[in-house]
This record gives C-alpha cells, sequence and structure tokens, in this order.
C-alpha cells in the first residue's frame, strides 16, 4: 500500500466546492475519478479541508491510499490528461502511510483579492470581489492586529456550523494595495467555514467605515456572526498553501 | 449626432473574436446589442481592429455615431448591466465627429503571456501559452532586436491576408521573466493579422533553439511565412492599449 500526496491548483469558478456531493460537480470527485482511471481502483481522497463554490486554490494539498505501483512522483504526469483544464496537480510524491492531509495540516495560508476600481472589469471578474468604494488600509491594518493571536472566532464563523471548539489561532494578516488591487493573505493554525470571507468582510466594513477598527474586540468577543461584517464572495479567496511539519 | 468613443475590456475565451460574423458570438456584436438596448437605435460599431477568438483585450477602443442625447461618459455606467460580465466598459466619452478608432490610431501595445512550468496551472490556462521546455531570454531578446523598425512584415502575416502593404513599423519589444512567467510588450504603428502571435511563436522557437537569432533578418528578407516560427496560440495575447494623438 501507498500513500500518495497531491498539490493540485484549481479555478473553482465551475465548481460546487472541493467536497463530494449528490447532484453537483466537485472537484474532489473529479480528481477521484481521474486517479480512478489512472490506478484502476476506487480510491478516497482526503483533502487538508473543503473550499466552498467558485473558491480557488493554488496549494490545495489531498491524499489517498492505493495499492497501485505507479510511482508517487508520476501521478503529476499521469492524472493531466485525465483531468479538466481548470483543475492541475502541481506535485506529487509518495509518503509515510501515515500521512493525512487533514489532521497533519499545521498551518494554512489564504489569499483574498478585491478589485477597488469604480467600474468591474472583464478579467478579474472570477479571482477577485469588485468592491468600487474608498477603502481606508490603514484602517484595516489596525483593524487586523485585534484578530492575531489565539482566540475563540465564534463570531466568524457560518451560521450552523458544527464544530468542537471555535478557538483558532491566526499567525498573519497582511494588507498591500497594488494600484487597484488589494490582497489580503491570512495565515492561520486551522480556519471555521467562512471565516477567512467574513474576516475580509469585516475588514471591508472597517475600511468605509461602517465598522470601528476599536470595536473589533469586542465584536470577537461577543460572539455573534451579525456583530461582523459579511461574508466576502467566493470568487476572491484562493487557498495558497498548506504547511506540514517536515 | 454624437460620436461615443468607448474603452473595453474583455475575456476572449468564449467569444470568436471582436468582429461580427454568421453563427458566430462576438465580442463586437455583444456591444452593439447593448447599446442599442441603451440607445433604441441600430449603431455600427467601429473597432480599432479585430482581435481572434480567445485573444483578450485591455484596452481596446471603439467607436458609435448615435443620435441618443445620453452623455458621452455615462456609457460606461449604462452598459454595464446590459453587457455580460467578461466584456466590461472601463471609459466612454463623446469625442469629435471625425474620430474613427481604426483609421486615427497611431500606435498599439500587445502583451503576450508565456508561462513557462512544466506542468499546467489551472488558474493561468485561459491567460497563458503554456511552453515547458528551457527559455533563452537573451536569446530572444538580441533576436528581436532586428524585427525593431520599419519593415516589410509579410514572412509573420497569417497566411491569404489581403492587404495593401505588409510594411509596418515596431517602436519596441520588451521581454521579461517573472519567476515562471514571460511577459512579451510589443508596440507597433498598426499590424498585420496574426503578426504578434507569428513574432511570439518565431523568438520562441530562437528561445528554445529552433532558430538561430542571426538568421532573423534573412527571415524577414524572404517573405516566406514558412521561414518563421508557429502561430502562438491566442490566449496568451491580450490588446493592452490603443493610442490616438490627443
Amino acid at each position: 500500500m501507498k500513500n500518495i500526496k497531491l498539490t493540485i491548483e484549481y479555478e473553482g469558478t465551475n465548481y460546487s466546492g472541493w467536497q463530494k456531493q449528490e447532484n453537483a460537480i466537485t472537484i474532489q470527485e473529479k480528481i477521484e475519478e481521474a486517479i480512478e482511471k489512472a490506478t484502476k481502483e476506487k480510491v478516497k481522497l482526503i483533502g487538508s479541508g473543503r473550499t466552498d463554490g467558485k473558491v480557488h486554490a493554488l496549494g490545495q494539498v489531498a491524499n489517498f491510499l492505493t495499492s497501485s505501483n505507479i510511482p508517487g512522483e508520476k501521478y503529476k504526469y499521469a492524472l493531466k490528461f485525465l483531468l479538466p483544464e481548470d483543475i492541475t496537480i502541481i506535485e506529487s510524491e509518495e509518503v509515510d502511510l501515515k500521512f493525512h492531509s487533514r489532521f497533519d495540516a499545521i498551518k494554512k495560508r489564504y489569499k483574498y483579492i478585491v478589485y477597488n476600481g469604480e467600474l468591474p472589469r472583464a478579467i478579474y471578474r472570477n479571482f477577485s470581489y469588485h468592491v468600487p468604494y474608498d477603502i481606508d488600509i490603514d484602517e484595516m491594518f489596525h483593524a487586523s492586529k485585534y484578530l492575531i493571536g489565539t482566540h475563540d472566532f465564534a463570531t466568524f464563523m457560518a451560521a450552523n456550523s458544527d464544530v468542537n471548539s471555535t478557538i483558532r489561532t491566526i499567525y498573519n494578516i497582511s494588507i498591500e494595495r497594488n494600484k487597484d488591487l488589494i490582497e489580503f493573505n491570512i495565515e492561520g493554525n486551522s480556519f471555521l467555514r467562512n471565516m477567512v470571507r467574513i474576516i475580509v468582510g469585516t475588514l471591508l466594513y472597517v475600511g468605509y467605515g461602517k465598522i470601528k477598527k476599536q470595536d473589533i474586540p469586542k465584536i470577537i468577543l461577543d460572539r455573534r456572526r451579525e456583530g461582523a461584517g459579511p461574508t466576502a464572495p467566493p470568487q476572491g479567496l484562493f487557498l495558497e498553501k498548506v504547511f506540514y511539519n517536515p
């Protein structure tokens, strides 16, 4: 038996997210189908976590067990012609049988792109959130500092999520403007459902003055989803990298 | 009567190019339909030039005559909800009745993106040409110098094109690598059919050693399409800007 680790890039535009489900086209399902064609085996692909519909990944990680003798590093080539063009395997390797892409992940980095021009742009439409308002980056930067560290992030979780604990650690948030693009980078040990998108939606509310930056600590403590800003839309979000112990 | 100038961004992926034609969905047709909805008039939209299917534009320019009293600067808003999301008007203004977006263009700038990684990438697939070979940028740079200036570019024209003259002037070609992306920028007074894509295809052949840089002058002089490299595929090409006298 071999345990194969895949690093995956995808454009989420045409998918109902990562996780397999009835009556919807998902990324997990497409990759499992491709692996089954390559290995002639049914496999269960374990992702590092779900991504929602229209969310992209530059470095999603997943693993599967197989008795196929295809060498680990060959999967990136073997799957190339078995996958649709909007899903690509950028790395593949055989790893220890104990490796589990979800349980062993120690850190994740997400990127969120806001396009801050007046009018929509054709080229960016599936890869950014178009915000035509004035955004104060400085205010967002100061607000983001309150989120760094270990907190109960219940405020920043999709309603009706079912989790054991809402305690998470955010290591870093950076916000950079490059002309009319604003890029958020958020690193944490793990994320609740919609957490990155609610954080971005809340920081943007600070950026255009609908929430005061000094209210963020209270918004965290209140543990009420309604206290935060809206969930920023999925197409601006990229799962950039999943980190593991070496 | 008013003459309205539009500056247009589009993703060409889902279109058979700019120019209206039977049994194909084109960008010109989509914009004419949107203008007709806004003005309640049939209009003829004059583009600065055609772009092929799957080619993108960051700053295509077009103009049309109308008796509508919609102020020129309002079209960018008026057309916003009448156009598909992959076509956006980034600027609109009323111009002199004599302005003609094709005849008056004095310079055009195109960008061509090559993705030079080993394996295909999902996110770049519609916006770049995937070349997995080693490419020598220096060789391409030296080869590009022979193309600068006023030449007969018959070699670099799609076969069977019907034009009065194949003399064109190239003002500048820049080639820059940023990690595994290579960006070509080409400026000229006007371009023959497929000229930018054949230039890029030829420079890439120099870059991986299939054509010697010192053979470029003879390839130009021979006026034989077969002497040049292949036509680089459309999805890497962007019409970036069309220039007019102020």
